[in-house]
């Protein structure tokens, strides 16, 4: 199972032509994979003040996070071919960085945000993937 | 393609039971491929000094979040249990992180340097998904 | 003249809505100021190689430093009627942080590429301060 | 209007002659209005203990910042000839950076805090201004 | 007095062979030190949230160094005949950097749970400094 | 040995009375001593210019460290009677870290910048342990 898990990540990442040229959406998803287990820990243990406050200190590292990795995509991996082929893809990704910000799963405490932040996550690695594939 | 990259990632990672709980080999990973890169490239125009010093600053940050993403896996995620049944656990997990320091990708300019830590990670990525099946 | 200077900075602060809700396109400005300064002063001493590669190691930073305060500006600050009314903004921003990165003042040694670096904080600036008389 | 905000800022950072060279209290500022910002809306919601946790790691993070920036110019740009001449200043630093501190704004909800640092980092921005025209 | 708490200080990091060749357990402890003061603050004022807030900010940032002054002790001091002639080596600095982590310091309040990181680090000093000896 | 060395650091830190309350010099001594080290090992391979790269990078981290750890002693530390009954305390905490910048430690390859920053932090950690005593 493993080498299924890392193959495709080797592929994706194989024929890049910048300084350090790997570039993956994993990275982000899986910070946002951790946003939404904290989320969840915190729902089920609803009385516990002191692990709510251990989780906002981390779920705002780890949504910070999220935003440096789609950053680092926008502006180090996209080019203007990109833009113009996915005329949506700055709105795309302008709309999940503000969801890991104040306007979504830092502030928020609802396992929904971090789900539709996934989303938009999963939208940017499918342009990504079809870019790479290209 | 990309669904299959991605659903072993969120399975692996979907049973965990700390506070934050999502762990990944592939962190180390995606970092460890970043230095082979840098390292190819300054192997493909050896006389561009600025481009080799840029090259160093950079492979110093990667190899340092090498050491740290797979400190994070051996002392956060591996547990007792995990150690005694790989014995050997302990002693791949420092020699994959000294292959990230000065004794490897840190100081090293030599492709194979790069190479033998991603080896590494994938024997540690091996554990981990089999510790993950149990 | 001190006065002159903090008070504009005040005044375009204060009606914001966010959490922080404190912006100003100065913080890109004064690195991207330091890495243009930085580049001048190397230019002076074309033959000091120890002071190349201190500059080559602070002008990583301030470089990044740079892309940091413009992506906060354009996922924090910048709303979608932002982006309605100015619609070149999405590339701007895209190209001014493309021109702190790898393909601009991290990797030139060019005074000419803080100079567009800077033409391209200024005409962020300049819709920045256009939102906020708005 | 922002060709006076940034017109000075320019003026005063022309003539530096260290590696950088750049240096502006309003980068201490812009954090100490953050901070007066995040105060200011705390004091709006008292009963929003959620709100409070995250102002209270941002608060933290932004009185370092201000504590980090006032060291860069008590240390990197004030010269013995300033101290010399304006006999208060290490005195001066040393309480605007304690009222970025745990006896500050780190510990203190009461917007008064940030306004008594904000007046502190404004008499160190007046010093700053004539060793400038110096 | 000074003079007795450095002289040692130097001389057990004198003789080391690697690139920056300084260590020091010391490091760890202090960290520790202040976890352990932090811990007894707060049990001193039980009912002030807003100091166990900023404690548990605080608290979290120095378990983290913990974990990072040990891990590098253990990658870049520790060799492979320090980990033959001490063999409990491996598992005693898993546990104490398990123990400023979710499973110690980070998450707990209790003063015990610093003094039985001290009691680790103290173990792990007493090794380091045999083998500074020999 | 090992008690001789720990006794000390926990007497000095052990009656303070800020919220985390623990400081010590040593934090600096030894980033300062790692330079020092570094200094000495590139005069001994003179020719091996990837080698001073990363000793520029490493030295460059290290030299903020020691800023950092004595700024945070100048205004966390050391309080107003401190700097009554010093009064070359201020003059001595900017020397010291101008000695770990652009001016010290940060540009300079000379071992002797070192031993004069270690000579200064030597003279501030006389001061500290004599507050300690009173």
């Amino acid at each position: 199972m493993l080498k299924r898990l890392f193959a495709p990540t080797i592929e994706v990442s194989a024929h890049c032509d910048l300084p350090c040229g790997v570039y993956d959406p994993a990275q982000a998803r899986i910070e946002a994979e951790s946003i939404k287990a904290i989320l969840q820990k915190v729902a089920e243990k609803p009385d516990d003040q002191d692990f709510k406050t251990r989780a906002a200190i981390i779920k705002e590292q780890r949504s910070q996070l999220v935003k440096e990795h789609l950053w680092v995509l926008w502006t180090d991996y996209f080019k203007p071919p990109h833009f113009e082929k996915y005329p949506q893809l700055h709105t795309l990704v302008n709309e999940a960085t503000k969801l890991a910000g104040a306007g979504g799963t830092k502030a928020s405490w609802d396992v929904a945000t971090a789900d539709e932040l996934l989303g938009k996550i999963d939208e940017i690695a499918t342009i990504f993937a079809e870019t790479k594939k290209a």
